[in-house]
């Protein structure tokens, strides 16, 4: 079984686990206060161009989102997001376990914009008993989204401007924001988006780490008292420094932005191969995921070999599937996957 | 000016005024362990054919629901709602606040259906990732809706069907249960109600009373330490013979049934000389709200005499607003106020 | 059966009820946005010499004490109280339910002192792993303490000095405040009181209205989107002028405090009587509640006729009990009360 | 410096490197629902005696305290525990932002007995107000406790004998469970244990493993939708399989208990040599962690070296400190401090 389901399916690079091995016995401080995280974190900052960030290293995204979005909003307060957003489906409701709302708005391709955060908050503000409603105070996107489509950089600016002008947040969710960024049709630098935004993260558990998820707070609201919250979410790992060795190795000789080359140009081949046999898109994604369009019987065929997501029913006889490439995907996969495919469809 | 934005806007029926004046020196055990509210739960239970029922008396609406699916669901768990409901976006995110998750289905004149929660179950069970998603626990449905409909009773018996093949609670919110039971419309009884779902209130705020909801429990696993919930929610009021002094009065001779079949004819009476002038309707609603739909000088003319409420823009010159009767509504009001329309429309 | 047991077994004072009866057909806007609470709010104000405060009016204890203590507090924070404050155990959970520690300190006849708010900061902040904790960011105190017992001018200034200092909120529960500022004990008055806390709240449920608090915001910090706070916790009635004419008229004439010095004396004369017979005190309260220590066979034989709480047992053979008289007490039940004893003891 | 500070200072057993490299480019199924989670828990359950008990591996030891009582809580509901209970205070209120309030009993030797919890769902019940306060429903014990000690056989017994007497569940935070069932002191098996608790977890972190915690669930009702709960906690580690991987090998020839005795071992070879020096000790704790009482001036000096926890001053110029030994600590190392402590004293 070849698995295309996700881009978790393996451990960690090669690299990660000699940095784990070679530590192994120094003996450090616990709870992200050693001189690991310490380093990763400057590391961060200076890749994302952010001198006076706050950096927290987290085990997992769930963490991350509910964690970020339970230290930034008080108890009347949501946050707006895509309906095919993590937080809006996919976290069996930890945000609002936190007592927030998640305000979901209607997406196209995975994406929110400016316009319709606008509108949100202009009805909010424009009703009568706004008081009985949840207050918008945060938005929240996926950088790439969960299907795999990328904002440019003038619709994150243009977020950013409603976000300024109506008192929100903006925080994006980066679990995998190496695939967004290395990706040729995204036209967004890292420091271009750290600019934008009041916190995100940088995902290691997608891309190439054991685990982890880099913080990064940019507003100074944000960062007081976040290491209290982290602990009080259960995200304060005993051995923090777990984290901040595996973050300093990926971000050394520019490891993290290879491995999300190397997954981007697999799914970029998959789907040039794809569409040459004719195979139509859900979705036109520019980064690791893709999400073609295939007859039940091929789908249910290639299944005894590969295994993929489901995405959506298109119709009577097709189905949307997702598939994933990795930092860890071996080319001879991709191309055994093209050619049962090309198979399959002939 | 003249209200008829909601039906809440007076005090209390005169009848309830003096029950309260009457006992008001005796001296009663509180938090709702006394003889009045002893004697309202019976009466409650004899009405809806259910005397094994639990009855408890909350102050407000938004407590009565918020209590309710805090009490019976466990963190995991969310409530399914039209997403007209009113837990659902006029409460300021209280199930939220729980840590539940409001689950909304798309709404035809505030109603949802036995097919749309089935299908709903289906998919949340059939998706492999299933644990990943807020469980399907509990539908809540308003009756009448907040757009004033009604559910029929095979309506509310394929509700009941569904809800027991999935494991669902049913709970019926009832703050203006009244004006639908009295509604010509109408076809089911208060105990064919009763014995259809899990837990329901019987609205008194809207109805007669200064405040008060009788929430009424008939399933077993619901019943189990409900005090306690109230309590927490800040809901047990420490005089809570008010409550039951105000129910017992309400329901004694029919009182409450006939406040509320004056607010339905008064509205029906409204309805039909609207129609007459050929005033369309946003919803055809047969209890004591209807939702006019009015040209923008028309309705900027009757602001300056009635208040209304705001449902939509409908188009770019008229607008859907929300009128309500109630229990103490004056007839010469409406006629009023069908004779200013008139006046505004020739 | 006398009740002595606690200050809500009756009504509410007739003028109440008659002010009620006045207005009881004329339409209001809902939700506290009526004319009656306006006018009771600046009413409170001037009382307060707050001009700038934000006044809203709650219908319960519980319910106050868990809206201002979420609105004010950040998810990892706390509230320090003493251990027998009425949010640390009488409360179901209520603050807890909304995620937040109470943090109990010992306390001597129902009081703490500031020394030992700051010696608990201190150590907080001393501890290398302070984040590991919950923060502590408000003093909660009750005034009349749960004990009967009062706060001294001095005693509130010096917890306000060591709230400025740690960056604490002090919060004054005044369900009783009344039959606090009208003890001839008591050497503070409503504006000292006002000027030296960030909150507090005016009861009414226990001092002659139906039901009612009416909750003061000093700090500015907390008056933001309380409104909302108010909705989400179910504690916005929907008729919510029947909270502004009561305590309109609670507050007219100086009622409120004539009230609270009914009680105060009455409670004064069973002290004293009951003093002169040799029983000896609990605790030495000087406002409406009193807690004499009685042999077990004359605490039996009394509750044929009266009622009242336990307390405490007090050793083999005695317990203390509870005895609160109110605004609603008639002097010949405290007679009663004083002969039953003394007929009992001899 | 060497630290003794805690017991998870260094990464994880050689083995637990080797297990993770071995199979670090298998493909596996995501969330823990892989084949090596599969097998740890397969042994765990027969080391156990517990066939039937669900197993659930999570990354941490708060998050294990939290989702375990968030789990199996009714909102108003309780937990019972030693005041220096790893709940109580160090998990930044993790317990109370679920809404669960944590019910503090007065300690000793970090232990309580089943005569207090006897004693307080006694009082509960016995309150005729009991629904104002909090529902005491499980209690929660540490083995070996946060003070090092161990509940014996018979201690255990008498708390299930009250649990079921009352109700309650009854879990055991097994953190350091290794090194308590490997002290010689300790008089109860593995197998024991399980078949007397409601839910216990077998920590990783701190013995031996990168991390993880070994959730066992032995009571059905508990066993429901837990993995909801995980997710919602954001407890589900992605690469589930980390977690399955690390156990297996731990429990493989006995690994896990091995490496406790080893560290429990030479915590009594500390605990020996310093009390022939006359060290006094703050309690008498037979496993891995010891408490030492020394003079200020000696752990100023000592603290050039080596790292310790502050746990209590016991007079003005002697303080208790906490000494941890673990998997990994070098013989030489608890050579050296004895050394450095004798040289101190002498």
């Amino acid at each position: 079984m070849i698995r295309f389901n996700n881009d978790y399916s393996e451990g960690a690079h090669p690299r990660i686990l000699e940095a784990l091995g070679a530590i192994n016995f120094s003996q450090n401080a616990g709870y992200g206060e050693d001189e690991h995280c310490r380093a990763a974190a400057e590391r961060i900052r200076a890749l994302a161009g952010q001198p006076d960030a706050a950096v927290h290293f987290l085990v997992g995204g769930t963490q991350a989102n509910a964690t970020v979005i339970d230290a930034a909003l008080r108890p009347h307060q949501g946050v707006l997001c895509a309906e095919t957003g993590h937080i809006c489906g996919h976290e069996t409701g930890a945000v609002e376990a936190t007592g927030h709302k998640v305000l979901p708005l209607p997406a196209r391709a995975g994406k929110i914009t400016a316009e319709q955060v606008e509108e949100y908050c202009r009805a909010h503000w424009a009703d009568a008993s706004f008081e009985h409603y949840v207050q918008p105070k945060m938005v929240y996107l996926s950088l790439p989204t969960e299907l795999g489509t990328l904002y440019t950089k003038a619709e994150l600016e243009a977020m950013r401007a409603v976000c300024d002008r109506r008192g929100l947040y903006l925080f994006v969710d980066g679990a995998r924001l190496g695939y967004g960024l290395a990706a040729p049709a995204c036209d967004i630098t890292l420091p271009q988006l750290a600019a934008l935004c009041d916190v995100f993260y940088l995902g290691g558990t997608k891309q190439g780490a054991l685990f982890g998820e880099a913080v990064v707070l940019r507003n100074d609201a944000l960062k007081a008292d976040f290491r209290y919250l982290i602990k009080q979410h259960g995200g304060m790992l005993a051995k923090g420094w777990l984290l901040g060795v595996q973050f300093e190795e990926l971000l050394r000789d520019d490891l993290y932005f290879r491995l999300a080359g190397h997954a981007d140009s697999l799914a970029e081949r998959l789907r040039t191969a794809l569409g040459q046999m004719g195979v139509p898109f859900y979705v036109d994604s520019p980064t690791n995921q893709l999400f073609p369009i295939l007859p039940d019987g091929v789908l249910e065929a290639l299944a005894r070999d590969y295994t993929f997501t489901e995405t959506a029913r298109v119709d009577e006889g097709r189905r949307a599937v997702r598939l994933c490439t990795s930092w860890a995907t071996r080319p001879e996969h991709v191309e055994a996957l093209i050619a049962s495919v090309q198979a399959l469809l002939t």
